[in-house]
């Protein structure tokens, strides 16, 4: 073996349970499950109800960017960084709360404050076709989110407990 | 004199000229004259300008509070912190963006981020009647927000500078 491969991370093959049990997708399945006030989703499996977040590079494609994101996108959207925030809290202990604004043609801000400081920091576009195009991507870019809004924490633990 | 008059501030009263030249009304009228791109307000005293932001207990009562607020208010209320922001930029060469999240029922949340910093958090309510009973109190306001906006950023220059 290369001096140059073992410097390569080795790509691991996660299974669909393997990456529907880490701590983000659960808290994001929970999210989604607690808006089904009326138990419609209850013989829904957690890959069913994730599907509309996985979109193929096609699919995105196919999503029209003409005027304001559709308001399920946009649900999405704000129920992954609820997702977020609440795997933050549930680590630290301190509640982190979105704030979206949206501008126009899907660009938009999203950031999660906790105390008086922002811990998550996120311009979008595109928010028409927003998804990811795998399960293994989704738990990914949710678990960095939550570990850099750990991370800022632990950097600047008196603005995150502020007032 | 008693010692507890002593230890009241005294009140200044202070003209419309004196109020007109403080930093922060200055730096919000040249804000509302910098939407004026067709010159039709160039005949309007600054006093005039500021009119709609000063209501009376009777006007404020007289608004009424039913849907989402006037356009023109959102739009008063964005331009007065843009004012509060820009006037943070000058007095500490940080750039402070205004985030604004609206509500139901005329409550929402006004912040300025500078980097990772809040350094105005501000819980909206009643925004159907945004406005402020006298020019002094306006001035006074935008004034304080301003002053402890640079405060913070004191406090924690690092997230304020961070990224």
């Amino acid at each position: 073996m290369s001096e140059l491969a073992t410097e390569v991370a080795p790509k691991i093959e996660r299974s669909e349970a393997e990456l529907l049990a880490t701590p983000f997708v659960r808290e994001l399945i929970k999210q989604i499950r607690a808006q089904d006030t009326h138990g419609v989703w209850d013989g829904k499996s957690d890959m069913a109800l994730l599907g509309p977040y996985i979109l193929s590079a096609e699919q995105r494609r196919a999503l029209p960017m003409m005027g304001d994101p559709d308001p399920d996108t946009l649900w999405r959207l704000e129920l992954f960084y609820n997702a977020v925030g609440l795997s933050i809290e549930r680590q630290t202990g301190v509640i982190a709360s979105p704030m979206l604004k949206m501008h126009h043609e899907g660009f938009g801000r999203m950031v999660l404050i906790a105390g008086r400081l922002v811990v998550v920091n996120k311009h979008l576009r595109d928010v028409h076709r927003y998804g990811y195009p795998s399960l293994a991507k989704l738990a990914d870019t949710g678990g960095k989110l939550v570990a850099d809004a750990v991370a800022m924490i632990e950097q600047f633990p008196e603005a995150a407990r502020y007032g």
